[in-house]
């Protein structure tokens, strides 16, 4: 490996360029987790972490990555057997799907072509299919990090009404919580799964579940074997500042500085910023030629764009080109577009001057890699960030 | 809360004080968890991990605190209604056989004073009794952070190779590794249990798994449900430097440090210097005219010494006033303990004069809490400082 | 040198023990020296660093360490051959006023004892002699780091004052401000010299000089050459929020932090603790069966204290024992006391549990170095400690 | 001031971007300046500094910011009344000229338009005319950081041997140190000035001078008055691994840090890599229709370039709207240039895509700042990178 010089460019769709601030709150000395200091912060952190889920809810917090909270939604909420109607959005989504099934749930996988969302229509025909209401949990991955594409949530949940179906709706926000708007409460999500090291600007190692009561009164008789995930013991202790075993201080720690970062900027602001980098980065992909992965206007991701190769073109060579040329890791294909897409990552602690030098990476390594990049691309990106 | 001045002395058992160059290793920028230079730092870590545990063979590494561990112990080998036999030697083992219960283990549990380890004639006769081998595991403890009590797996293994018997043979080191002399492959363990937040001198949010043979292969008829804590991917995609699901990156930047300081000093010399903090510590605590919670002279913890207040004295108040007069936290009685003990944590990045301050304070504390204490007690342990 | 297990103690009378959060201050990126945000920091410490000097008027910071701050109190002030008076209470006494004669100035040297602090009636002697009003300044080192020994400034202003002598009083605080009550304004000091590497808590890199207005006019007509210390282009820029040359930014960040500390803890709490912490200290030293260098009960520091070696015991020995065994550093005997004494530091960011260990570091050293230690010199400290 | 998101842009030509693991390395604790492990660290250190300034000889480092650096250049070679002859490159050769007289010396000013180096042929007929030899020193800023101009040293100090004449070279590299090939042995400089806060990547706070053995000769009968800046007693101390005062502790370790990161890019591929980003630099400053200050090929700055705005435009209104709408702090025009040139710092811990980031910005400024602004500037830049 070359000797580094500068500082990397980390636009992967996450973990993300984590703000040297948070890095400095994780680095004050472990305190005791059974003590009043700790109780305090505690106290304050379950609360403050509330708006970014849009909830006024509990938040569960898991000293694990954001898969582990994955497991926690279902476990806590089901039952061996339940069916669970997930949509495969793509490589993410079919993951979570696998998990269900491994944990013993019955899994209907509406099929994708990992361009597009959840689609709401396809929700209200199963639903309506449904009459004995034996889906008990429809399973959504709000931002689809293999593909750059945001399911519409709201519309997914007016299906639900719309249907009277008693399905929890149980969604994965975890490249999109802290980047694209969301409102757990207001769009009647029951459990929705979130991790730290994406728009919450930390390090990987804490994830989250947002719990509605109807999710609460689910777990009351969930019959999947559970433990470390169990939600009743860490709510009640939770109650005194305190949680069931040993917590992730340190990552504590960040996060409270994490989430004054993102109060400071204004969550709306902060959303705007992420819509803003995203348009601009599709204007350079456009321009230079290829297209983005995302097939429908509407569910265009504020935190990634997927950028599809044409054929002959491997993705995976362009990536290589620019990390070793450039020292910027984008993120690659997977599963079943491996070697078709790279995926570039804007979102986080970000900005206009990290983006041009993001995409002007790009733009050059795609000529290294021998595509015909028309290098206007660059130049419609920053025409967005100059007059936007 | 009063201003703090200086350092504040964290001698509960454990988050211990994490040294500042493993701080300082973890502000290190987060990087691309698939990239080349992450596999080489797994690949090393994965490598020089192994002693410490005194294996050669895998360590499943978890970004979750060391409750999960426990949890992919049993998921791993064991199947609904498999039978466990577990030891009752205190909070922490009492809490590993309720998980245990939950996740559908049936579970026997050798009751204890919570003074003693895990009984190798104890041992010796529940699997004398069990001639058709329907104990599938035997669960144990090895340091027991609510007492101070070091059950001695050298003997329980050859009560198990006395018998012929082929239950698994499952330990807790939480609070040992590290810190107290521990050989999974020699002793013949089969799952190895461990946190970082201890003898490993780091924050909280690791766990480990040292995995056997023997539990490699049971893991492959395992039928207890199971996919965060699967060690399948896990040691799949280690062969490569990776993870299956996003790793704690910054965590395990501490690790590499906090490995290499273990080396650099010696893992004998590192069991060593605990042995005599141990010794010194309880040398104060007799002189102060008061009892240690260990009852078997081969059993004192290296790690924490549990100290037994005589009725009439509340082991809560003495905390309390040494947290507020002298900014230093102590563990608290649990369990049955409540009230009845405190423990004084002498492991991890820990030193003579850091040892000898703590002492003070402690000494301090009972006197200012009423308590006649012989301040004898301290130059007893200072004598045996001075002449280790 | 054996691995380090645990902290260092660091108690020498500095540099002291900088606090884990001055650190992670300092470590925040560096930014433009000529921005507005620079500008805003700098307008605000401008005015938080004057409590602790005691003043309303203007302190200059210097790039540079203590040494620095003496000339520039020098050669801002005076002009060649001019006459200054400085009393001879140590080594840094001494090396001051061979700084004064080196940069051209005629040094009249009150000779002393080292165990005394400069004498207001010598002081009040030399004026009534000085009709002429040739000295032109008189400078005092307020606590004497080579013998911990505290002058009494008031009593020499009131000399001063006394004669109505026109001398300026040049104060060197350098191991005082910030653990030992001082008061610039109060006193009647022309020029107070300070750095940042002791009561302050940081590392060492900055050095101040308090100005009165006398001091400030007396600069207008100085001839001592001068470009880097000269105040004027300094407080020219200061008044913009910024430097004539860079500022040692990162240091200034950590200055922030420490004076928001100690105005946290309040600085009569702070001199309060210093005193405690010296008493104890003391009551050590003499329960040991050794003698304290300070002679005069009103003048003991509160920021060190040296130890007095009887013939036949190497101070130094004792220093090298305790730093081999126990991995404390402590101050050795300067110039004339070389071998005699060694020095206890217990300032700047300091507790009780931290000096019990260090007492109780020193009490073993000693021991173990041959001195026929009487130990109950630790437990008449801690008496101090839990009864003040 | 808006929130700020991502990482500041600091493109002034220094301070510089700080890499994080110096800004870690500074972070670790104080230590006994007087004890055995600092002297081991001083003593590698002294040794490490060398090889970036090209000589073997002593390397003196000061607890100063770079100003100092120029004091003791002079104070110690040099006598009141000394003729010293200075070249009028830029602000701080004014600046230097201007310490030089205000310490009693007698300068000498060749006038210059601060778009050129100092001019060997202008050397040489000034040396011609000193046939008596008074000019005892030629001051030279090896390259001004007010204009982007880098003097060539190297025939300078050809015209000095073509003269046989006796002068001392003194030579400021404060922004070329560590960024552009410099030879301070094979150049017959004789006291080469430096400082931290640039090329060697560290905060602002040390300060150095290298010291050819003329140099050295020249300090014993110099009789400019000093103190702090003496290099004796510093180079006597060093011997053992000391100082005479107390050194930078923190700043030091950050300078072995940033050595060792310099010294495994190799000194050569550093000067490369400033060159090609200064090349690429100039490519965007005349594809976007202006000028670059430096007049003579022969001598653009490695590590800054100065743009020169057309009359009508203000230069400080381009770097304010840049610094409030993309975060990016630029280095104003000094003393005379002031609003008429902005400066692009491309030095230090720096690469391409932040090259890239850094151009872009410019672009986008000078837009909206009301330039007409051709885009096709930075699609030079990033020619010459993809290229390069």
């Amino acid at each position: 490996m070359p000797t580094r010089t500068g500082r990397h460019f980390l636009q992967i769709p996450g973990p993300t360029n984590v703000p040297d601030q948070v890095l400095r709150a994780m680095a004050a000395p472990t305190i005791d987790h059974r003590g009043p200091e700790f109780a305090a912060m505690t106290a304050r952190l379950l609360d403050v972490v509330k708006p970014v889920f849009g909830t006024s809810g509990p938040v569960v917090i898991y000293p694990a990555s954001g898969t582990g909270a994955w497991e926690a939604a279902l476990v806590n909420t089901l039952s061996p057997g339940d069916r669970v109607l997930c949509f495969e959005t793509g490589h993410f989504a079919t993951l979570w799907q696998e998990m269900a099934a491994a944990l013993g749930l019955h899994v209907t996988l509406v099929p994708g072509d990992w361009r597009r969302g959840a689609d709401p229509e396809e929700l209200a025909r199963r639903l309506a299919a449904d009459t004995a209401h034996r889906v008990k949990a429809v399973c959504v991955v709000h931002n689809e990090t293999s593909t750059g594409v945001t399911s519409r949530i709201a519309d997914l949940r007016r299906a639900l009404d719309a249907a009277r179906h008693p399905a929890l709706l149980l969604v994965d926000t975890i490249s999109s919580l802290g980047s694209i708007d969301y409102r757990h409460d207001e769009w009647g999500v029951d459990v929705t799964v979130a991790g730290s090291q994406k728009g919450l600007m930390l390090p990987p190692g804490l994830s989250f579940n947002a719990v509605s009561d109807k999710a609460l009164a689910a777990s009351k008789t969930s019959r999947l074997k559970k433990s470390f995930w169990d939600w009743a013991p860490v709510l009640e202790a939770n109650r005194r500042g305190f949680f069931p075993y040993t917590p992730a201080t340190n990552l504590l720690y960040g996060l409270a500085e994490a989430l004054d970062m993102l109060a400071a900027e204004g969550l709306s602001q902060v959303y705007a910023r992420h819509a803003r980098h995203a348009a601009a980065t599709r204007a350079a992909v456009r321009g230079w030629g290829l297209e983005v992965l995302c097939a429908d206007e509407r569910e265009h991701s504020g935190s990634l764009t997927a950028v599809l190769m044409p054929d002959g073109h491997d993705a995976d060579k362009v990536r290589k080109i620019i990390l070793e040329r450039f020292d910027m890791s984008l993120g690659a294909g997977l599963g079943r577009l491996g070697g078709r897409v790279f995926r570039i990552g804007h979102l986080g602690h970000f900005n206009d001057l990290t983006l041009a030098g993001t995409l002007a990476g790009v733009q050059m390594g795609l000529d290294l890699a021998g595509f015909p990049v028309d290098p206007t691309g660059l130049g419609a990106a920053l025409e967005v960030l100059r007059t936007g």
